[in-house]
C-alpha cells in the first residue's frame, strides 16, 4: 500500500492504468425508462460531479486551516479556486438548465425529494448564470487582495490602508446587486442569498422590533455590579480544554465516526460528505469559555449536518437550508442550551473533577453567572447572548447605509463609533476594535454579510420552545446529560430536511407559525431577570 | 473569517458571490507575441488546472490516510476518483495533443525547460491516449473492489478468495499492454511506465548478475550467527520515536516549512506543490527501527521533491523522474546514510539521550550491529539491505511468469514457495507471510509492480560514489552530523531537474556512466564484509 500510494504520488497528469479515475455513471438510462427519469438521473449525476468538486474544495480549506505547511499557501490558493471554478462551470452549463427546464414542468409527477430538487436547483441555476464568470473571477480576485490586506491593516490598525479596497469592494457589491435588479433595495438580493424569502424590509422590521427591548434591557444590566468570571481565567491545559468540550458535544449527539476536531485559528464547520463533517476549535490557556463554547457552537453546525437524510448528499438539497437556520442550530446548543443552568448541573461536578484545581472553591452559582456574563464590549465574538444582537444590528444598519450611498467608506470609523455610542455606550479607542474586527466585508464584500447571526438566536428559541411544547422532560433530561428527545426533535423537524423546504416553510412546518420574536424575548426574560434586575416592563412579561 | 468559511462551506454548487471561484488566467496571449509562445501558455494554463486536480487528489487520499473519519470513506473514493477522472479528460483532450504538435517542430527554438515540457507531454500524452476512458474505469473499479477484498482475505489467509480477483486483473493487466502492442516483453509496457527507458530484458540482465553475488553472499551470512537485534525491541514513546526521527530528517534536509510528519498505517511521500511535500509513517511501541527508518526513506522521497526547481512546479516536469530514481533517493538517505556507522557516531549518543532507560548500557557497536542484521526472512518490507533484493527479483520473476502464461494464479502459492525456497532458504508457513503479503498485485494489476525498489538500491549507490568522488569529505561530514554537501551534490546533479531528462540520461549526466551495479556491490561487500566474513571472493572485491 505505502508503495502503491507513492508510486501513484509521483505520477502526474499521466492516463496510465495506476492513475485511480473511476468513471461514475449514476443511473445510466435503461431504454424501457420514462424520460424524465433519464433526465433526472442525468441532473443527478452532474449534480453529483459538481458536489464532488466543491466538496474536494472544501477539504483543501479545510486542510490550509488545520495542517497545512506555510509552505503550501500559494499553490494551495490556486488549487481550490481551480476547483471553485470548475464546478461553477459545470453549474452554469446550459444543457444543465435544459435538463431542468424539461423536467419542471413535470415536478407534480416526482416524488417530493425529487421535486424539492428541481425547485432548488431551478433557483440556484437562475442566479447563477445572472452572474458572468468574468464577474466571479474580478470579486474574488479583489476579496483575496483585500483580505491578505486586511490580515496586516487590522493588527496595525491601519484604517487607511483598506479605504481603497473598501470602496472597490463596495462598487463590486453594487454591481451584483445590479445582476438582480429590479429590486425593492439594493441589499435584498444579499438577503435573498442567505435567507432565501427574506427582504431588506423583513429584516429592518425584525431588527426594529428586537432593538426596542434589547436597549433598556441592557441599560438596566450595564447599571448593576458585573459579573465575576475570575474562575474562567485561570490557566488551563490545552489536551483537557480540548477533551471536555469534545465529550460534551458528542454527549449533545455529535458523532465522531462521522466527524473530528482540530484545532485552528478560526473556528468553523465543514461538511465533505454526509458521513465526515467536521468542527474545528481554536484553544486560549487563560480563558476557558473560549474553546468549549465554540466547540459546543461548531458542533450544533456539524449535528444539523449530519442530520441531513444521507439520501440528499451529493445534491444542493444535501445541506442545511439558510445560514440563519443554520446559525439557529449552533446557537441552541452553544447558549440554549450549552449556557443553561441545567446543562451545568450535570456538567459542573464533571468540569471540576476535570479542573481539580482551577475549580475546587467555586460554586455552580458563581460559574453559571461567570458564562452568562453580560457586559458591554466592543468585539462582537465575545459579546455575551444579550449584546450580541446590539452589535449584528450596528453592522446591518452601516452596510444599508454604505450599499445606498449615504455613508462614505472614508467616514465609516467615525459612524461606527457614533453608532457604538448610541447602541452600546461604549465607544472603541481605535478602529482595530472597531470597524477593521469582523473580516466579513473586507474578504467577501458588504451585503448581507450580518443578519443571520441575530435571525439565528430568534429562531433558537423558537425551535427550543416548540421542542419543548412537544417535550416538556427536555430540561430535566438536559439537566440530566440527556440530549437524545431535543436532539430526535430536531433531527426529524429541521436537519433531515437539509434544504428540501424553504426557510420560512420549514419554520412553519416545525414550530406552527412563521418567524416570531416571542420566544427569543421570553427566553432572554426569564434567564437574564434571574441573573440581573431587569426593567419592571420586561420582568413581568418573564 | 470563521463566518465566511462557515457561509462558504454550507453552498454548494450555487454560483453566488460567496464562492471562491477565482479564474486563473495564466500568461493570457498578447497580441505581439510569436505563435509558439501563445501555444505554449495555453498548453501551460491547460497543464496547471490538470496538475491543480490531481493536487487536491492527493490532498484527498492524504487526509483519508491520516486523519478522515470512518464514515467519510464512501464518499471520498468517489470525491478522488471524480478528481483523477476530469484531469484524465482534460489531458487526454485532442486540443491539447495539437497545442503539443504544433509546438514540437519548434521545439529547438524553445528554453530547455520548454522543450523537456514538450517532450514530457508528448510522450505521456501518447501513452494517455491509447488508453480508453472505458479501460480506466473498468481497471480501477477492479483494483478498488479487489485491494478491499485483499484487506480481508490476508488477515484471514485466504488466498482462494483472492484468485478470481486476481485472475481478472491479471487479464486486465494483458489487455493494457496490449494497448501498446507491438512489445518486445508482455512486461515492457510497465517497465516503461515506472522507469523510461528499460525493458523486461535490461532488467533481467541487470537482476540475474545481482542474484550471483547475492545468493552466496546470504549464504554465507546465514551460517554464521546472527547479529543481537535485542535493543531495538524495548518499549519506546510515540512522540519521543516521531520527534527522534523528524528531527534527523531535518538535519538531513527535509524543509518542515514545506512538509510535515503525520501518522499513518502504510508510510508514504506526496506531494501537493512545490510548497508542500509531507511524508507520514507509524511507530510501533515495541520496535524502534519501524518508524526512525520509515521516517528517513519518506524523507529521502520527500527531499528529492522539494529539491525539484519550483519553475517546474505545475507541469508534468515538477516532480520525481521515475520510480527507480525515486526509490534511490529513499534508500540512499534511509541506508546508505541512515544506517551507516558514520550516521550513528554522530547520532548515537543523542539517541541513548533521548531514551536513556533503553540504551543505557548499549554500545554503539551493537546497536550498529542491531539495525544492520542480516537475516533469511519472509516479509519484503522487514527485510535487511542485502537480502531486500531476492525478495523483489522473486516477485519480478513470477510477475513475468503470470504474464507470459506459464504460471495459472492458483499454482501461485507454491510457484511462491518454491521460490524462497529456492533464493532465501525459508518457506513462509502460510500464504498470509506468503503471496498475499504484498498488496501490489491485488491493489493495481500485474507487472512492473517491484523492479524499481532494486533499480533504487542500486542507483542509490552509483549515485553516493559519484557524490563522495566529487567530495570526498561527505563521509566525515556524516559522522559530524552534518549533510548539505551530500544534499547539496544531489540537489544539483538530480533533485532539481525534476523530470527534464530521461533517468538514463540523468544517470548518465550526474555520474559519468550509465546504471552500473559495481558501487552497490562494492557497496555491500565492505558494508557486510565488515559486519560479517563473507566468501573469499566477495572480501577480495571489497
Amino acid at each position: 500500500m505505502a508503495k502503491t500510494r507513492k508510486a501513484k504520488s509521483h505520477k502526474t497528469g499521466s492516463g496510465t492504468k495506476t492513475s485511480s479515475a473511476i468513471m461514475v455513471r449514476v443511473g445510466k438510462a435503461r431504454n424501457n425508462r420514462p424520460m424524465a427519469e433519464d433526465g433526472l438521473a442525468e441532473l443527478r449525476r452532474r449534480l453529483l460531479e459538481i458536489a464532488d468538486l466543491n466538496a474536494a474544495g472544501s477539504v483543501l480549506s479545510w486542510d490550509q486551516a488545520t495542517y497545512m505547511p506555510p509552505g503550501g499557501a500559494a499553490a494551495r490558493g490556486r488549487q481550490g479556486a481551480t476547483l471553485r471554478r470548475l464546478a461553477h462551470e459545470k453549474f452554469i452549463d446550459p444543457a444543465l438548465g435544459r435538463l431542468v427546464d424539461a423536467l419542471a414542468p413535470r415536478a407534480e409527477r416526482l416524488s417530493e425529494d425529487d421535486a424539492c430538487l428541481i425547485r432548488v436547483v431551478q433557483r440556484d441555476f437562475d442566479k447563477a448564470i445572472k452572474v458572468p464568470a468574468e464577474y466571479v473571477a474580478r470579486a474574488n480576485a479583489l476579496g483575496t487582495a483585500s483580505y491578505d490586506a486586511w490580515t496586516r491593516a487590522r493588527p496595525a490598525n491601519d484604517f487607511a490602508a483598506m479605504v481603497p479596497f473598501l470602496e472597490q469592494l463596495l462598487d463590486v457589491s453594487r454591481e451584483y446587486a445590479e445582476f438582480f435588479a429590479p429590486y425593492e433595495h439594493i441589499a435584498d438580493p444579499f438577503i435573498d442569498d442567505a435567507e432565501e424569502g427574506m427582504t431588506t424590509a423583513s429584516v429592518q422590521a425584525v431588527f426594529a422590533g428586537l432593538r426596542r427591548e434589547l436597549v433598556p434591557m441592557v441599560r438596566a444590566i450595564a447599571a448593576q455590579a458585573p459579573a465575576d468570571d475570575t474562575c474562567l481565567r485561570q490557566t488551563f491545559g490545552e489536551a483537557e480544554q480540548l477533551d471536555f468540550g469534545l465529550e460534551a458535544a458528542r454527549r449533545m449527539g455529535y458523532d465522531l465516526d462521522r466527524g473530528r476536531l482540530d484545532k485552528t485559528h478560526h473556528p468553523f464547520c465543514t461538511r465533505f460528505s454526509s458521513g465526515d463533517i467536521r468542527i474545528t476549535t481554536r484553544v486560549r490557556a487563560d480563558d476557558l469559555g473560549d474553546a468549549l463554547f465554540s466547540t459546543l457552537h461548531e458542533a450544533g453546525h456539524a449535528m444539523y449536518e449530519q442530520g441531513v437524510s444521507a439520501a440528499l448528499d451529493g445534491t444542493p438539497l444535501g445541506h442545511g437550508v439558510s445560514a440563519g437556520v443554520h446559525e439557529s442550530q449552533s446557537r441552541l446548543w452553544e447558549n440554549v442550551v450549552g449556557r443553561s443552568r441545567g446543562f451545568w448541573e450535570h456538567y459542573f461536578p464533571k468540569l471540576q473533577q476535570r479542573f481539580s484545581n482551577q475549580f475546587a472553591g467555586i460554586s455552580l452559582d458563581t460559574f453559571y453567572r461567570a458564562i452568562n456574563k453580560v457586559e458591554r464590549s466592543l468585539i462582537r465574538t465575545d459579546a455575551d447572548e444579550v449584546t450580541y444582537n446590539l452589535h449584528v444590528m450596528l453592522r446591518f444598519g452601516l452596510e444599508l447605509d454604505m450599499l445606498e450611498g449615504r455613508l462614505r467608506i472614508k467616514d465609516l470609523p467615525e459612524a461606527w463609533r457614533a453608532a457604538m455610542k448610541a447602541d452600546l455606550g461604549v465607544v472603541p479607542p481605535d478602529d482595530r476594535d472597531g470597524c477593521l474586527q469582523d473580516v466579513h466585508w473586507y474578504g467577501g464584500g458588504v451585503g448581507g454579510a450580518f443578519q443571520s447571526y441575530t435571525i439565528g438566536n430568534i429562531l433558537a428559541a423558537q425551535f427550543y420552545a416548540a421542542a419543548i411544547a412537544a417535550h416538556p422532560d427536555i430540561p430535566r433530561e438536559i439537566a440530566n446529560g440527556t440530549f437524545s428527545t431535543l436532539h430526535g426533535w430536531l433531527l426529524d423537524n429541521i436537519y433531515r430536511h437539509g434544504r428540501k423546504y424553504r426557510p420560512d416553510d420549514l419554520v412553519q412546518r416545525a414550530t406552527g407559525s412563521p418567524m416570531r420574536m416571542e420566544p427569543y424575548l421570553s427566553y432572554l426574560r426569564a434567564k437574564y431577570g434571574a441573573l440581573y434586575r431587569l426593567p419592571e416592563k420586561q420582568r413581568r412579561s418573564a
